[in-house]
């Protein structure tokens, strides 16, 4: 069977037909243009479904189901809760797509399907449990037990970004104060970096944005953290400790097989895996207790088609 | 067909028969006396094993396996990698059990056992997913996913009194600092008590300990906080409001369907459940998401037995 994930983004649509192992066979897309009605967005969707059909050299009988991830919520109806980047309030996504198509849809969270993705075809492939943290704009995440996504009693689960690290801390979007968001996400370290900038401006954060902060971004604080600069590091370090200390609140509720980070801050690499994986047992309940493996993710954007499509095996 | 549940406590041993549907058919029950050699523990337990079958009134053949809910950490050996109360390291139970009894025997912690109890046969029957706190000495907690107790990769999820709720904060046994545990136990409600003793001499918390601040108990601080005792009613609000905080926590990463409260602060019943319920919006993210059902454990010092018995299920 072929399985077809579709990756609803606020800039792309992209949509893909799926192996049962996860591989990719064809893939197409689009602008999102979301500004418009849902209905003009979805029909967009439905058509790039039969295309990538098409390129697969598949009939529509080998489809055994559509899957959407989406950033946001979405309820076992098939209802879209609430979508930010979208401006979606309460669309029925499943029953809109299947005036176009009659095969299962299956609707859940984009970090959730990263997770699924990583667990299926991606760096967690045979371990019983995952959790997937995405280090982006936001910070989200996606949990896996005994080898199936776990998205919630209310399709919500996995939001890592809005656990709380800081009592009265950083005033986070979602109302609450100190959210993990605030501090280990690619917006918190350019936050914290650009604080840095005006305490140092010698600091190689600076040069490397040309003197100007607002050209200051995430790959550009790690490069200056890389090459050894004090005020990239202390920004960098900050973070690091944050994850750590996120990811030991994980462990101690949930204690997962491995951990994978993902995300644009985790193209960083070794030098983020090194440096969390130092400060791990700092922050660690009961030192001789066995620790999670921790992993980088595989997969990258495909993660997003992957995880959708998965959604229907 | 009949279950054997065995709650391995440090002061008591408490065996039961328990029947598909969670009800205790027979019970009988030792004094652990820790300090002794574990053989002669495991065996006084396997000899109460064989003692409740004959009251049962069942044969060897009707019983499907033995459960044991231990206060620590089994892997799925059934290795005691650590029991902090009885003194056990690396413990082999169930190698030593099954030299009495030929039956599967498994192991799982004590708040494991109490959440799979409250899902077969108390307050979270029906629900898919539930997770369990207990509020004792300590803080625990219990995982229950798709109806089934989620132990971890390690053996160790559900350790919701080493989640870090405060920063820097009070020291803890398990070498972080600011755990739940501090904050959430009956233990953090008798130290914050003693202070408000110390700095408010008039407080009904002391005049129900007789003047004696060495006689302050959970049980004392609530009935004063119930009776209006200002000194009382900071101390429980704070641990409301720490225990809220949690509860936002474990929905932000796990989204149950509903969260139980047990252990000996629960016996503060509907004054606790409604004090947690009033607060849980205040720290949650996303006003508008569904908050999960919040309830008391129902089961009290059953619940050790049926669930160590229905992990043979």
């Amino acid at each position: 069977m072929v399985y077809v994930g579709i990756d609803l983004g606020g800039t792309n649509i992209a949509v893909g037909a799926v192996s049962e192992a996860g591989s990719i066979l064809a893939e197409a897309g689009c602008k999102t243009l979301a500004s418009r009605p849902y209905q003009a967005i979805i029909k967009d969707m439905a058509e790039l479904v039969q295309k990538v059909i098409r390129k697969a050299h598949v009939t529509e009988d080998e489809v055994k189901a559509i899957g959407i991830g989406i950033p946001g919520v979405a309820d076992d109806q098939g209802m879209v809760f609430n979508c930010t980047n979208l401006g979606w309030v309460n669309v029925p996504l499943r029953a809109e797509m299947q005036k176009y198509i009659h095969k299962p849809v299956l609707i859940d969270n984009d970090a959730n399907c990263a997770a699924l993705a990583e667990s299926v075809a991606g760096v967690s492939v045979g371990c019983k449990s995952s959790v997937f943290i995405t280090l982006g704009t936001g910070v989200g995440g996606g949990i896996i037990v005994n080898g199936k996504l776990w998205s919630g009693g209310h399709g919500r689960a996995g939001e890592i970004g809005h656990m709380c690290l800081v009592p009265d801390g950083v005033p986070c979007t979602c109302g609450r104060n100190g959210c993990v968001e605030r501090y280990c996400s690619a917006t918190a370290l350019i936050r914290t970096a650009k604080q840095e900038c005006y305490s140092f401006p010698n600091t190689a954060i600076l040069k490397k944005a040309g003197g100007d902060i607002n050209r200051v971004n995430a790959k550009l604080v790690i490069d200056a953290a890389k090459e050894g600069d004090a005020s990239a590091l202390r920004v960098f370090n900050s973070f690091v400790k944050y994850l750590a200390m996120t990811i030991n609140d994980i462990t101690a509720f949930f204690d997962p097989d491995i951990i994978v980070l993902g995300g644009g801050v985790s193209y960083a690499g070794d030098f983020l895996l090194n440096s969390v994986a130092e400060l791990l047992p700092r922050y660690q309940m009961f030192k001789a207790l066995p620790l999670p493996k921790l992993a980088l993710a595989k997969l990258g954007n495909e993660a997003g088609i992957v995880g959708a499509a998965m959604l229907g095996k």
